[in-house]
């Protein structure tokens, strides 16, 4: 009986190296049978990641769920899951995230902390169990971290993810801040990438009030670069939105170097996004200085307005 | 800044003692404002745990907790919860159960095992950090396992639960059979109970497909003692039915001492519950051999039922 492990769709760095990574850990613990899934299509980060520590792109999920042993990492809202989510047995769940649209019907474990990474909240588990990490693994455990916190920029990142970091980089045998901007730029370019692909590579659906909204986020290091494709970008958004149902659709262009975004909104109640921020849209976009974590400085904000 | 620390409604044992424990082990944490609450009246078995170990009753809770930062044991439920927990600031969770209606706005803290008891989380939550566990302490941790456990006899009840009482009856100072059995039996008379003390006591809603299902529990010796009021309790059932919209009401009568239990049922679906034991209602009545858990014997099979 195989124990499915994945993060979200539209995977990112932390949601394929913590299946990685927890997989790991259950075979440590015992469960011989766990193996770690991918919900969705690899970005060119989370590929840069997998090859600098030669380790295998996990298997896409296509099995159905229904009755299948479980363990999320990196999420826990169904919609952001497998499509199958509601009928398997959730047996644990390691996130980082706001607990929303999960539930179980019997008991599970259930590890959330508010730090920066999924992988940061695996690395304290290896560690209260002296279990070994090997240096691939810590490979892993420092490009999450290094992806969620944008090299140590972000926000939502803890002293213990700065910690963590430091100390798996020794394990992994990686300068720190060359191998994680490495990583970082090898994700940034996006001159290569089509509409679709800036769209979907890392967004999430959100319930907010009676809305769903979407918000996807790229990264770059030259904003006007996505933003000369702006036509084209908001026609994906509407289209994507009609096709899903989703009332509003923000796409957040960070610049990783500068730490600051610019969102392009589209959507019937689209100026209410950029009420959340305190401004108004300017051609359905807005420059939003210091701002870089979709979950601690753009939900919030765009929950509580639209609530 | 007040941290409200607190069980579910109708609290049993563990829901009181749990978050009494939790506020010692935030203070040991360094938050000075973490203060125990209960929502609702303590039943004999924990007054009697209260009095053995000369612990104080927490206050009831009566804020409006809007804005104010909360620590959840022992439920994650939010119709089990306060009345206005849905606008608080939900910082930490330590349970037990299933997770079902509950959500945040922002990431948290958030810990669950499948275990007997919360008090036995706890305990390892101690005992990682080192935290001194005091005799009080470690007596009301054994009295919510016994309570949570009766005695280790119900399926719920882990090697994990077993083996902290044991080692918190010395700590406590206790004979653990023979203080568990004095407890127990201290909740377990129901002669000198009103109808509503026996059916809210231990009682709690749950959202189960389109249905809402409430399931009380109440312990005793002698389960004919409470079938003897079965008119009464089913016409207390029905008007709390209509009054608070319960599509169904289970009184589970659960005989401590044999491990066993007989169910009364009201509601128009109320076979559907038979059903869901493979057994056909007999004058609303069910006997159920060898169950005694709500959640783990009750309240799946009839979600499974209803849905």
């Amino acid at each position: 009986m195989t124990t499915y492990i994945f993060g979200h769709q539209n995977p990112d760095t932390d949601a394929i190296c913590s299946a990685i990574i927890m997989a790991d850990f259950e075979q440590q613990h015992g469960n011989k049978e766990a193996k770690a899934f991918r919900i969705g299509e690899l970005g060119p980060e989370t590929q840069y990641a997998l090859d600098y520590f030669n380790v295998e792109v996990p298997e896409l999920l296509t099995d159905d769920l229904t009755g299948k042993d479980v363990i999320l990492v990196d999420h826990n809202e169904f919609q952001q899951s497998a499509k199958t989510i509601e009928k398997a047995k959730i047996h644990h769940v390691i996130d980082h995230h706001r607990i929303s649209n999960f539930q179980t019907a019997g008991p599970l474990y259930y590890r959330a902390e508010p730090v920066g990474c999924t992988a940061t909240i695996l690395y304290k588990m290896y560690n209260e169990r002296n279990y070994e990490i090997r240096p691939q693994i810590a490979g892993l455990m420092v490009s999450a971290i290094v992806s969620d916190s944008l090299l140590f920029k972000s926000p939502t990142c803890t002293e213990q993810d700065v910690n963590a970091a430091k100390a798996l980089a020794k394990i992994a045998d990686v300068n720190l801040e060359e191998y994680g901007l490495n990583m970082l730029k090898a994700g940034a370019s996006t001159t290569n990438k089509t509409e679709d692909s800036i769209l979907n590579t890392d967004a999430k659906s959100f319930s907010m009030g009676e809305h769903t909204v979407r918000i996807a986020q790229v990264n770059t290091v030259d904003i006007d670069e996505v933003i000369a494709r702006q036509e084209a970008l908001e026609n994906a958004m509407n289209k994507a939105s009609a096709e899903n149902g989703y009332d509003i659709f923000v796409l957040v262009i960070t610049d990783i170097l500068n730490s600051n975004s610019k969102i392009i909104v589209v959507g019937a109640e689209k100026d209410k996004v950029g009420e959340a921020f305190n401004t108004a849209l300017d051609n359905n976009t807005a420059f939003l200085p210091g701002v870089v974590s979709r979950k601690k400085q753009i939900v919030p904000p765009i929950t509580e307005a639209l609530s």
